[in-house]
């Protein structure tokens, strides 16, 4: 059962139990273009109060350098690049962590990238070697024959995002990569089956991987939400105590399942995809939050009670 | 447990018992561009017997017409397009049989085609609209936006074969009508998961539609083996009785299988993907055949002996 907050005590009570605050954004933070009332100010009293604030985001077509755009547009204070006080974890940035810090890529090896800009910038940026991707022999819908392709022995893994120039060129030379070398790692940023795009639902970064997951007959490692192995490209970077760190989000099957597979107390807003009955009645979800508030805004009591 | 057939007597039994014959093609024909040995005779004597011949094959990216090159070119009598004696059943075939004379697409409705020109050449001989495919407008790495997207109100199904052009406008433009019409029927060709190239294994049809699988969660009607929508599409092209109507094959999961799912005998050989350990010993597979043999070319004894 979740706990309702809504008084300025509720929202007191979660400051003094969490010092970590992990936040959704497209749903939590801002829908769209348009940022959610009351967040900014949030935001600055988290901080007034020494809270660290992480941003988790499945999108993986945006480097978080670029992504930090959208929070500079919308007036939202996020550090990126100025290590170790990255706020901003995509799940390309996460895949690209997960080959440097976790698995630790030896040197000389490199990617197999079927994805966009976003995704090669993170794995530059974390040292990885890659092809594939943007790479303009890879951009084609020329046909590919197996007759002409040299495998190139230092591809230890593919990683696959949301890439809207895929083609069966890089399916196929993926294919090759995952299936001569059993040991070649098969990696997602994520799982979401759909992308929110500005006029409507599109194919996500789930469904570009399909067609690897369906030929190989198996799952690729996910380093996105709710996948934990996100938490593990984090905890890589920063320092963070599981029994005080919060995962706020708008989704039960991805950010609250998320929280809870990495051991953290969640924090469900009302104000993105789930409502009100998704969590109530009969049908609810099996996914529980520990905490449910209208949206992130409502947090701004705190403030005026305790000032 | 499976009947292993090797004399004469053995063979000539079957003759008595059945009088349609369907075949793989791939594996029980040919290898390849190699006849397998005493293939074109068997044929031969069957058809001097007055038996029913047909081919059934998975392959969609040919159309019968062109798919009967390869017969010719390697010496296989074969008819097509003399009703009713087509004898070559592709699984692009069956799809557009399938819409033509199976659901009854009507007059005016369209499908929307992920899939190459042999599947808008078998649509277009059975009188099916098609948009999508081959048209240069589809075949493209350019971004796709929803906002320049005109949904085409007289689309009704969206097939989907092998298409070694596809991309990501193609996906979105599909997925956009299974979507918003909720009636939309969703087809694909087959469910291989790969494709045998001369040169090795590339993704199959089953992986093409993989991401609309994906991102809409729910499977595709299969026109293609082991689906007995396959029989279903050969049932509304020409008599048999299912009684006397032997199925071979050399793939378990696919040939064995869709002779089982239609209620027909079913005849293994072991000149193409199956071992014989894979049917024998405490591994072998749970899909049993009714008869096995070595290869088609055993039946010639029949002729041997008959006459």
């Amino acid at each position: 059962m979740s706990t309702r907050l809504s008084s300025p005590q509720d929202y007191a009570g979660l400051l003094d139990k969490y010092d970590t605050w992990m936040f959704d954004c497209d749903g939590v933070l801002w829908h769209g273009d348009r940022i959610i009332d009351g967040v900014v100010e949030v935001l600055e009293m988290l901080r007034s109060y020494n809270k660290k604030v992480i941003f988790v985001t499945n999108n993986a077509t945006k480097s978080r350098k670029s992504y930090k755009g959208k929070f500079d547009h919308l007036g939202v204070q996020a550090h990126v690049s100025h290590r170790p006080k990255d706020e901003i974890y995509g799940s390309a940035y996460a895949a690209a962590v997960y080959l440097s810090s976790v698995i630790k890529l030896p040197k000389g090896k490199k990617v197999y990238v079927i994805g966009m800009s976003g995704l090669e910038e993170e794995l530059h940026e974390e040292g990885i070697a890659h092809i594939g991707g943007s790479d303009p022999t890879d951009c084609t819908l020329a046909p590919f024959s197996l007759a002409g392709f040299i495998l190139d022995p230092d591809v230890a893994a593919v990683v696959c995002g949301l890439d809207t120039q895929l083609n069966y060129t890089k399916y196929s030379k993926a294919f090759q990569y995952l299936t001569r070398n059993p040991d070649c790692l098969f990696i997602a940023t994520n799982e979401d089956s759909t992308y929110p795009s500005a006029d409507g639902l599109l194919p996500g970064a789930g469904s570009v991987s399909a067609p690897l997951r369906f030929a190989l007959g198996k799952d690729p490692i996910c380093t996105g939400k709710p996948s934990s192995t996100m938490l593990d490209c984090i905890k890589a970077k920063i320092d963070y105590d599981p029994e005080r760190t919060i995962m706020v989000g708008d989704r039960l099957n991805t950010d609250i399942l998320f929280g809870k597979n990495g051991g953290l107390a969640t924090l469900l807003v009302l104000t993105g995809i789930t409502a009100e009955s998704d969590i109530t009645g009969s049908n609810s979800s099996p996914i529980i939050p520990d905490f449910v508030t209208n949206s992130l805004g409502d947090l701004r009591t705190i403030r005026k009670s305790e000032k």
